[in-house]
């Protein structure tokens, strides 16, 4: 039997939490929201998604634009048994107010603040937090990509301290009315960075300091990583365990992929839905320990990598699988993740 | 019974034709070449292509990468009925010399020039002149632009004369070493640019002038299109004109693509390969008729747009097909295309 | 006797008028006002322009940053003959009903909408109309650069139409909230754009369509212009004319000259102030007739060159100056104009 | 009495120099060289300098050109008591030889490595090292940039561990065929990179790691200097002592300058030639101490911060001042630095 998933906000996020969704054999999308008649909300009706609206005023202009609506987004919560809640920073905290008047379990994304949710999530660092839990909260796409690689390494060596600048895309690509076109924006300019507390919600107690800019690209993340280590460890053998570990790849800037577009290429031959990259890539050239110290750059799919942790959350909140790794594995069988 | 293709020149353009020669019916690939052993090398192995290489000297390049290889670009002419040509710009007329040794047909992509070729294609304005051709050249992807809907217009209302400004993308997606990273740049600077003469290989006897330039983006070329039209006609005719055309797709800014980005995205969501939009979208919004002249605003998916168009370009010179339509059709269905 | 002027907005546009008035022999800067205590704030004192605020709730914030004010902007408004506004984008026209109420005389930038203002101007095309006003407008700086050129090219040749795609920068160089970062957006996407009304209203009469969109570059906007001619006349004549013509420049792109980058570096080659170049420089290679027709290439520095035009218009409404070309030469002289 | 420099590479670097030579009391200019015909040469003859070619083939094309020559790079020698060499990256190693035939003195720049000069070069740390020296070598503008700040921390509070991870402009402003235009390149993609060992050619012995990139943006450098201090110290007392370092400036993102955009724009502001900026500035709010290890985000303005460094080497070879901080005095004056 499917659970029953409704995602509240079908945009960048949404969308791929949908067809995530839509691709594993123990969930199925009973509706989606949008609050405008755009291209985005005919695809989701030639997916053979049911649409609802937020705004129930603006009817009319979905029928207007000839586009076939479901009901509201209140009509749609009627439908799950969970909500994927994907709305823009700051709406999500607002909408737990109404998930927990219909009685609804909800999961949320990175643009919350802890606080407001009281939980939060990632699939290998504490999965277990979350079973049965009635809320919780993705974190976001810099602090999934932290945990994808700071988790194996802790467990391998043990980490005493985690130094990281993060080198953030300016925007998406389709969000054309964001800036800079040319220039270094320090974000925030203090220091440090809100990335590393974020980080500690979900990674217990890491000792964490994170530098945080944005830069005039729109396709990943970047990330420079330097890691005090607890045990002497050799350089292969933390290759070897991030090559191993699920949703990370090594990439090596010697075979054509030495930069971040470089890399979205390869998502595209690989044929992904989108040019979607859930792993995080790990330059193997940076990997290098000096005195101790462990360097390494990866960059992170912004749009993408946390999608199969939505998934993963879902099967903990309605405790459809104990077990992290079980969970894991479905999702990434069913997504296509090396 | 299948035709055997081979690709010289597994890259931007090369990789597109090979995949779409692999999903037609009457075609399949032999084999693709290669210069380097980097990811795509790698890639086009796990999707299946025999792999060739085009500088015999680095055979033991690929060996050290582990990329097994199945001999030299001369033997993977021998197993081929036709090539697509897709080195870079000018090494394909150097190869016409290798393929007339080998009497071997081929075709060639827009960056060779029409005198070193002798014979120009475009599906829809002189299909049959390639017909049984040993050679031809699928022409540029902005002047595969020009033609899908200049062709249309002139059969509906004959064109008198044309100008069109090409704001052209500087580098494809993954060429990170080209700029500019913030300028406009005349390219050429001189006016009017070759494209108007590219044009007339493949659309015989137009009067058109264009100017080109270069700005700092990589997803498409955007064309400004104005067209003094013979008959008077009705915009909406136009409309119902380009709607109904093969290959181009009318697209809505108002509906959220009104950018070069969105448009992009809207491949995305339609599930393309690489998010390959072979159509050409013609604004909706910006087409007009002004004192019997008629303006619109088109973009051009620059890696994509003439793909098909090489496909169709094989059953011409093949003759596996006499009438243009039929060809069209074909390659449009098994590719998918609106 | 100096007048005596005001500048209502000390932003990108005002504080160059500001300084251009400043270096006037026949005028004086008596105040400048700003919104916000930043370092544009500072930098104003520091080059001895009174400050005064236009929102006098923030009189705090100025002292708390240790920012001297002299007064509110009614306060200023009383030490002015006439005001410069180069407030944002319909600021003006609301400001104007407070400027009548004062019975002080105002200039206008292009963001405002000539029949908010009722009159606009440009020192070459219209000087006259605006002597003795009480308010008019400068237009834009596209609609300042058009008039640069296709006024002595009417007054060599005749022009019975023009053509022109506007290739504009998406934001200023300081301006890094603006997108897109990666995309080209026809802005507006409907056809002809604005921006032959608005010439219009100080060229009057002339034929022209225009087609205008959003590049991602900071630097320049970039104009494709075509002329089509009412008399013979050969390239070489076009070109002297512009040579000649003030606050005109040709550039040779084989002089390293080949983009709106390397024109940028010109400016700050020549030693002006910000690195500002008034002139609109003509792509010389780009000149060329073809068919009757003249076809060039201009780049457009927006922050600077309708600056001096401001200057003008000072003194045709204190009717300082009868002839335009007297008023031009002074203004020239003064800052530095080739 | 004038010492005489000969600046042999009139580009980015050399055209700056010789600006800043020629501010001097104790220096002037007796030539500078160019390769091309270009605007730059022009403009070189416009300043006054006398213009001397590194190509004696071309003297044909700078005639052609209009564009007087007085000899070639071997006559400007002749004249010079120095040279500053500012050839492209590797140039200057070659030339090396020239200058120790002719017996002349040379200031090498960044582009060219330690090991080839022998000797390098910062106005604050080693400045002595270099009196009376034949050759030496200005360290990079990154690695100037490094010292500027960490030179007076180390004075303060010792250093006992720097890393530093530096996010690199692709290209300077007029250089417009180098990309990428949307994307992050690790640069080097291996870590450490090398401007540790570089930052120790001319602060010697200290212990610093660092991490490089580069990103789409022309304007300027940013860094993300973390640093273990030896002794116990107070943030106050660091900003107090970067406040009154020379050639470094505290910036506030809360005044405007929350961008390298914005602070090119100050520097605008302030009337420098070109806009440059040879100060470093630190953003104000990203000083902070956390577990005795402080943190900090400052800019490098690539095209300036060296230049000065390049005036005070003159002093040092030519032992026009034994004291570095009256060298470095006389510098500010004549360039107007803070
Ligand atoms: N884009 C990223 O890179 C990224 C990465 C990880 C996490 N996140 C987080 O994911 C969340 C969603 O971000 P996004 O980038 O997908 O945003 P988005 O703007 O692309 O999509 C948000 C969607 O929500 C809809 N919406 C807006 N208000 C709504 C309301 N009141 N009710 C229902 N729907 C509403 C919008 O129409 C839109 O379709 C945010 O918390 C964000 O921080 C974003
Ligand atoms: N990229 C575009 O936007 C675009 C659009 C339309 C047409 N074209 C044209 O298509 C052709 C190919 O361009 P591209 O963008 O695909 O280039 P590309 O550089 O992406 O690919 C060219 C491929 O040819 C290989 N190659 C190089 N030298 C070779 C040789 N001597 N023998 C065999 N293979 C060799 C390269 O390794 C590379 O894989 C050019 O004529 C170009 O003008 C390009
Ligand atoms: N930037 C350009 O490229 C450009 C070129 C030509 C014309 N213009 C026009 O010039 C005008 C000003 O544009 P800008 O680019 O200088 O804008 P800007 O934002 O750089 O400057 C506007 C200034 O006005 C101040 N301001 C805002 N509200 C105010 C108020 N109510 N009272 C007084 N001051 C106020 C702001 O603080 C700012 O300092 C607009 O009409 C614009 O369309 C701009
Ligand atoms: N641009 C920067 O950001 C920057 C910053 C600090 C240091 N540097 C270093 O300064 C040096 C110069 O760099 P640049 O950016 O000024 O380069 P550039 O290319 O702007 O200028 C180099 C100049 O040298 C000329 N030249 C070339 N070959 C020559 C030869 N054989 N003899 C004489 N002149 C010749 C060129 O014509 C050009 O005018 C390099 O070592 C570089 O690494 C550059």
């Amino acid at each position: 039997k499917m659970v029953s998933v409704a995602i509240n906000g079908y945009g960048t996020i949404g969308k791929r939490v949908a067809d995530a969704v839509a691709a594993q054999k123990d969930m199925k999308i009973v509706g989606v929201s949008k609050t405008k008649p755009d291209f985005e909300a005919r695809m989701a009706l030639k997916k053979g998604y049911d649409l609802y609206i937020s705004i129930p005023e603006r009817e009319k202009l979905f029928q207007e634009a000839g586009i076939e609506i479901s009901g509201t987004v209140e009509d749609m919560i009627e439908e799950a048994d969970i909500i994927v809640d994907a709305t823009p920073e700051g709406i999500g905290a607002k909408n737990l107010k109404m998930y927990r008047e219909k009685g609804v379990k909800a999961i949320f994304q990175g643009g919350e603040k802890h606080e407001d949710i009281g939980l939060s999530f990632n699939s290998f660092t504490n999965y277990e937090d979350s079973l049965g839990a009635d809320y919780t909260r993705v974190v976001s796409c810099n602090t999934t990509g932290l945990c994808r690689t700071l988790k194996p390494i802790d467990d391998l060596a043990g980490i005493k301290k985690v130094r990281a600048v993060m080198v953030r895309r300016a925007a998406d690509p389709p969000q054309v009315k964001k800036g800079p076109v040319n220039a270094i924006v320090p974000n925030p300019p203090t220091v440090p960075s809100h990335h590393g507390p974020d980080l500690r919600t979900v990674m217990y107690g890491i000792n964490i300091n994170t530098v945080a800019l944005l830069v005039p690209t729109t396709l990943m993340h970047q990330h420079n990583i330097m890691v005090e280590l607890e045990d002497p460890v050799d350089i292969e053998e933390i290759k070897e365990e991030l090559d191993k570990t699920s949703r990370v790849m090594l990439v090596k800037a010697g075979e054509g992929l030495a930069s971040t577009a470089e890399i979205m290429e390869y998502a595209r031959e690989l044929g992904r839905p989108r040019n979607d990259l859930y792993e995080i890539p790990v330059w193997e050239e940076s990997l290098n320990i000096v005195d101790g110290e462990l360097y390494y750059m990866q960059a992170v799919h912004q749009e993408a990598d946390a999608v199969p942790e939505s998934v993963d959350a879902i099967r903990a909140l309605l405790e459809l699988e104990e077990d992290n790794k079980r969970s894991i594995e479905k999702t990434n069988k069913a997504m296509g993740i090396l």
